[in-house]
């Protein structure tokens, strides 16, 4: 007979502490295999406890397996296997802390992938969200491809203001740019050469090859695509960013334009990428139009998101596919739910309808050519001339300086490390750096105030540029 | 000399009008490559407008590479390709209406993929949305693994009421299962064989065969996922539902849970992917520990959403990684951006955190099991003994109903269908239909009130499951 003390203070149910104890038990070897229970009715009589609660504790180890009802016979333990000999290995404990950087002070932060969220209209977006708040349909499961109205809407402004060719029947909405670029490894069949720009985007890169895919980069010549090259290749797929191009700031040419969609309209296969990532911020002149917008053969897969001119803590983007892969897309992948939150979904799509959008994105360019322009003043004040050029200047959120003095990229570096200043280096950006590379960086501005500018290029060219004095002896 | 008629009512600026205007004589061809444009002075002139604003239009042509600037010798029309002869094809109009089903007139629909949302607490969910809405927090990027404060509430709900070993440094936030086993097609290197359970959950084998694997689908035995066959593959994954078998409803009993942990544990290789996806609602005895509480040899990826407990619309699920696995994942998958947005991050982690999320859970439990019971109570009721048999009851959202009578499934689905039911067939469920197959299905009954229980399975079996009359003649 099994006998238990039970624990009153414990908070468990008895039925709970009886099952537990059989448990522990069977699992220690103390009930052997085969070995038949006590019956309910006289465990029960046994522990003073009612035959339902004895009852109970059987069912629940019937239920995970450790005891068998036989008909008109009883319970009986069932056969354990390799309980006793479980080889517990012990992994090696992994590091958890590995990411943890040291905390470094720093005074100055040129982050090419910052925004500013300073000027963003929380308030609008509140109201917004309270209402969609309100609206129990953001708990049903929404569309497969994103939904309708925001489809529509992102149609809509994509049309107007980047003269994309698109529907929303052509649109689908995802968790912005790396998870698109997932679905689209899925969605090409048999697995094409991606061509990359290099330097570009290295997490398109990782995303592709994790895909299995077989990647080559293309440098890019005289700072642009080299299709020319590419035609060369064996690549089907190509991913390129000419209104930005990432990181060099360059814009596509015309011609370069017509001879990839050229290039992309001979070939079946063929479809370009086109990765329009922050072409909303063009401080100079009129919008460069995307790539899609020229493309009369229907060979431009469109990817955008909110991430610059919204935040990308809200994970969402949108790609324009033409119309034999938004077919296929229906037909394969419509099984994968959208990614993104119906409730976000909605938020957006308020946003964008009730014309908040277009005006935030309206006095962001404002805000952000005021940051760009004290930056290139400040550099052209302080830094002297010859040693430094700028480039990738009056578009995006950071423009790119070369140095053509006597430091090493090393000792610049060294320099910028002891001043608390956090720079990016273009080398970071390439798959292969090329022999004539000279050190040249990446300085971002949007989510810097004008005098952390003025402070930070003032320390940069006082500290970190300035030419080794020559030593006096 | 280029002459201009403008258009006061385009509401375009007039540079835009002059740069418009030649860039459409460029892509005629009707100005030719390297002809020279007049200099912007005499343009200016010619036109009666401002300098600046003909050196606006000219600037903009030459950002997007219509026009070359030459230093001091003026503006060049820059050659451009293939404009005329550019192939326009006409590709084959993709049918996007393909998916819209005629609407059909269903008085029930036995869906076991839904969720009963009218008892959510809404007004809760409204009032954190509300407070999370005022936190700037919300609009910067997070953590690439998912917000550490929601990290630690998930471990703190896995730990108490499924037994799981995990910590915040060991979960891995995601958009949902999909998107998980996304991640877990990326994480495994060389693409290991993966074991299925047959029948199983379809996309799950759709998302590894459409990441490149192999996938080996494994026939249930005795409703329960055969190691012994396991054994002799080359699989080195296998993918299970060990609490709930999705879909026919078994609990894998602990000598099968110890057998799989076993053969894990014997190869470095190996992982168990368990897929606990409903197991919070179980309606008799204690809930049954995940697998993943009995390993200890860290062979087991845990995974588990929010989509039944709260809703599939929130897109937000989780998974447990062994610690190997998890320092492989902040290696390499750590550029990732975490794809649920911080404010649906935040508004779950004080869900969980002030209790409302257990409390909502032991409703719901209380609120389906009334469901399950009725249904289960009606079909005692009215279907006759002997042709029917239900299994996969006192769990999840929808029993199973083995059917043993004289009519085929086809003549089901057209007296189902004749009378507005929607049935789930188990059969959709395998990748090999066994030979013995016989009509099985999944009646969900979570989104229906219990009068439509009652109507729907009175239907069910005076419509449908009816035994075909004899013909009196």
């Amino acid at each position: 007979m099994i006998t238990i003390s039970f624990n009153p203070d414990s908070g468990q149910p008895i039925y709970v502490q009886i099952y537990e104890y059989i448990k522990a038990e069977i699992l220690s070897g103390r009930l052997a295999r085969q070995e038949k229970l006590p019956s309910s009715r006289s465990l029960a009589s046994h522990l003073q406890v009612s035959r339902s609660t004895v009852d109970a504790a059987y069912s629940q180890l019937v239920s995970e397996g450790y005891v068998e009802a036989k008909e008109k016979r009883g319970y009986f333990v069932n056969p354990l296997t390799h309980t006793q000999n479980f080889p517990v290995s012990q992994p090696e404990k992994a590091n958890h802390h590995s990411r943890e950087k040291q905390a470094l002070p720093l005074s100055c932060d040129f982050n090419p992938d910052a925004i500013d969220t300073a000027h963003f209209p929380y308030s609008i977006w509140k109201s917004i969200g309270k209402r969609q708040l309100d609206n129990p349909d953001n708990f049903q499961m929404g569309d497969p491809l994103g939904d309708r109205e925001l489809r529509h809407a992102i149609s809509d402004y994509l049309h107007g203001s980047r003269g994309v060719n698109c529907s929303p029947e052509t649109i689908v909405v995802g968790a912005g740019l790396d998870y698109l670029l997932q679905m689209l490894c899925i969605l090409f069949e048999r697995k094409p050469v991606i061509a990359l720009e290099d330097p570009g985007y290295p997490r398109a890169r990782q995303i592709f090859l994790s895909g299995g895919y077989r990647v080559l980069d293309i440098p890019l010549k005289k700072n642009c695509f080299d299709v020319e090259r590419l035609e060369k290749t064996a690549a089907d797929i190509c991913y390129v960013t000419p209104t930005h191009q990432f990181p060099s700031g360059s814009v596509m040419p015309i011609s370069r334009r017509q001879k990839l969609l050229f290039w992309a309209s001979r070939k079946d296969s063929r479809y370009i990428i086109e990765d329009d990532h922050d072409s909303e911020f063009r401080y100079k002149g009129k919008p460069i139009p995307a790539l899609q917008s020229l493309d009369n053969s229907q060979k431009v897969i469109y990817i955008g998101t909110f991430s610059r001119a919204v935040s990308p803590a809200i994970r969402m983007g949108y790609m324009v596919l033409p119309p034999l892969l938004m077919e296929r897309y229906r037909r394969r992948l419509s099984g994968y739910a959208c990614p993104v939150s119906r409730m976000g979904q909605a938020i957006m799509t308020d946003f964008i309808r009730e014309g908040y959008f277009e005006k935030h994105l309206n006095r962001m360019r404002k805000i952000y050519k005021g940051k760009h322009d004290r930056m290139i003043e400040y550099i052209t004040g302080l830094f002297p001339d010859g040693l430094f050029d700028i480039t990738g200047d009056n578009a995006g959120l950071y423009i790119i300086l070369h140095y053509y003095g006597a430091l090493t990229e090393e000792e610049l570096k060294k320099r910028a490390d002891k001043n608390g200043i956090r720079l990016r280096s273009l080398r970071e950006y390439y798959a292969n750096v090329p022999a004539d590379y000279l050190p040249t960086y990446l300085l971002g501005f949007a989510n810097l105030e004008e005098n952390q500018i003025k402070e930070g290029i003032t320390d940069l060219a006082q500290k970190v540029f300035s030419e080794p004095k020559p030593h006096l002896s």
